[in-house]
């Protein structure tokens, strides 16, 4: 199931990965998820959690709020 | 389980139900969530989605990133 939020979500998680110039492989290692969970994140089709949510700011070497700035 | 972040973003969303006044119950009401689920999430033991944290922000009539202001 796709929704609005997980769709903003994915989009903006995309966008963060492609500025750092990583795949989206290099990526979920850094995040410590698989490569596929990150595909479907990326796609909206994925309800990530808060915990996940929290893997993906690290990985990204950011605060959360700032996955969040235009929500 | 309990974690950092589920602590934290359950004090969080407990801060700003309080601010407006109102129990768990009118509040779980207004998002469309279970009262014990909510509770849950207040005391940092559950593990909330991206979808439930959108309903979260619905609820309290805020965009979801000023739940994450300061995470």
């Amino acid at each position: 199931m796709k929704n609005e939020l997980q769709v903003k979500f994915g989009q903006r998680v995309r966008e963060l990965r492609k500025e750092r110039g990583w795949s989206q492989e290099e990526f979920a290692d850094k995040c410590g998820l698989d490569r596929t969970y990150v595909s479907g994140i990326e796609r909206g089709v994925r309800n990530p959690t808060l915990e996940v949510i929290g893997a993906i700011a690290i990985g990204l070497k950011i605060p959360v709020r700032n996955i969040f700035l235009e929500f």
